[in-house]
């Protein structure tokens, strides 16, 4: 049996793209024919189109959606390696988009003159993304030249737009009610703009924090003697924002953490540098440029505060890989906040399988089920 | 502009194949082609289909041959990762193992009952390679069984079967004219065959070396203390088989090194240990299991005094990674010794590339031979 798919580059990821009736045509669920193809469990992925890393171990399930609002419908998956199994617990901010891309190969939408406009909806979050290609003379160039932070080869320019993302964790866009709070640790208080949009965010004032716009070039190096104060501001900005009970409970990801000033030269609107998982963090996720884009909107917040002059409708923004630009603009459904990345499709392929093997797994994989039941 | 392409994996590995026809049509050179197809220069290979590993990033290119005993001609191509270059200079033997099933799937060569075999030639080595495939009922079966050591999953069964192995680099089996070598070093004196078969290989005696046939399971945790011991017998060898004036000049990889003892269950008839750039090494390479094949049809060496019997037309060599077999046949082109693999096509694919970057990149490679011949 063969499987139609797509390869394809979103931003810094390498998503497999399949459409939901392709997988439904099977009569094999995805939990039992996404590990088969993508060749796990196997720690090399050998027999299959997987790249044996967490970042390319990724695929997305499309759909034209029956919503009026909604072109597309989108599901991704996080396709475990060693383990025959599938993660579908989060979305992928860079695989997302080359949900629009896709569309519009595809057909799915009309080309509209200059810009062709394409509503997702992602279900694994709830979160509704438009997204923005140009289609001059409607059509998708052949000349491509737009390049994005953490990649080296052009592709097609997209706006990813989330609609309303203020306020989806905690109920409100301040969850304290203030645009900074001041949080203490040892002889340390630092300002911080505790926000919720696209995900739960801390920002930090830098230059009142010790560290210099002037230097961000030296920022990576010398964050790292002030992780342990940072993480102990991470965990009190969790409690203040309702996240967790105590210090001790908030989770190792939430809400993320970053260092923020205005920008030294005119290349940039901020400086940003993030920590994940305690460490500084080469690029900025999705979800954190627009948690920024909206904190640039809100007046008296750390980052309102470090720009020169009121925030427009684009926001640079510099990170250790390059700038990165964010936007407010207005679709059709509304207000969206957003970033630029650009996609690309590496791959029209069909994909053969055999199904005694799944045939086996599935089996397998409903007796799991069975004894987990009794 | 389009590049049609199948990804198969070979044994342990996972090749992308081209057909020679497909890339001459798109008017660029494999060296400025290739390198864009798998994404690079790039650390990550994001914009391309290189998995960004060395055993990822390769390509192989087919076609058919004009001459009467080959059916297939086909070259390796080591795609640069963090430049974009190809490097011609070696042949894969795992990625060898998917052209017979290429030629097969292509209708290249007429399938016969039971078993198809394909005469390819590798053009980078010279060396002409038989591969039989199981094809009953002059089909390619959709239920696979064969798993090889080192996969999880089955494949096409292939026998790899190099045509006349021996001496291809020294011009003799045995340089040294004898079965047996004995190389001192210190106060220890081993007993080695030194065999040019596949490629040159050196052979220690392991239970005069102090390796227990029994205590297999030990070997590899054994060895390390007599790392720098059997790296001067590596070197002392390199001399003796004429490979190098003195053991400070030997290649690093030139003989290849392996212990050998007698096995001590039933399921294998020799035991292998082969250490790979100083260090041992989980599998074997397949000219390694050509060179030892030969050996054990070689009156004298220590595979043959190992060997309980005298070699068959089959020979299992048990490795840490499991048993692999190698076998002795006679082809329509002559007696072979060889290795058994498993493939299997994982993608049909169509890869999309803009001709716009390939002109700059053909540019500026045809710049820098111009630059570097004046």
């Amino acid at each position: 049996m063969d499987l139609r798919a797509h390869w394809m580059r979103g931003g810094t990821s390498k998503c497999w793209v399949f459409e939901h009736a392709a997988i439904q045509k099977t009569g094999f669920s995805a939990d039992t024919l996404l590990p088969r193809i993508f060749g796990s469990p196997d720690v090399r992925q050998l027999d299959g189109v997987g790249g044996a890393t967490s970042t390319t171990s990724k695929a997305m399930i499309l759909r034209r959606s029956e919503s009026e609002d909604i072109d597309v419908e989108f599901t991704f998956a996080q396709v475990g390696i060693e383990e025959a199994k599938v993660d579908w617990g989060s979305n992928c901010g860079n695989c997302s988009s080359v949900v629009g891309l896709y569309a519009i190969e595809q057909g799915w939408v009309a080309r509209r003159n200059d810009v062709t406009e394409v509503r997702t909806f992602n279900t694994n979050t709830k979160q509704t993304i438009i997204q923005s290609i140009p289609t001059p003379d409607r059509q998708l160039p052949d000349h491509l030249t737009s390049i994005v932070p953490g990649t080296v080869f052009p592709g097609h320019s997209v706006q990813l737009g989330f609609l309303s993302p203020e306020g989806r964790t905690t109920g409100k866009l301040l969850p304290t009610g203030q645009a900074i709070s001041r949080i203490a640790t040892g002889d340390t208080i630092a300002e911080v703009s505790l926000i919720d949009a696209g995900a739960p965010l801390a920002l930090i004032d830098a230059e009142k924090f010790g560290f210099p716009a002037e230097s961000y070039d030296d920022w990576v190096d010398q964050v790292s003697a002030q992780l342990e104060t940072i993480e102990t501001i991470r965990r009190q900005a969790a409690v203040e924002m309702g996240l967790a009970h105590d210090p001790q409970d908030a989770e190792r990801a939430i809400p993320k953490i970053g260092l923020v000033s205005r920008s030294t030269d005119e290349s940039a609107d901020l400086q940003i540098l993030m920590l994940s998982m305690g460490r500084p963090h080469p690029a900025m996720p999705i979800t954190g440029s627009v948690g920024v884009s909206v904190a640039a909107q809100t007046q008296g917040t750390v980052v309102a505060n470090s720009l020169g002059s009121p925030s427009g409708h684009e926001l640079r923004i510099r990170i250790p890989g390059g700038v990165l630009s964010t936007f407010i603009d207005d679709s059709s459904l509304g207000r969206t906040i957003g970033v630029h990345r650009t996609a690309r499709t590496l791959a029209e392929a069909s994909l053969p399988f055999a199904t005694d093997q799944l045939q086996e797994a599935a089996l397998s994989q409903s007796e799991e089920a069975l004894e987990c039941r009794t």
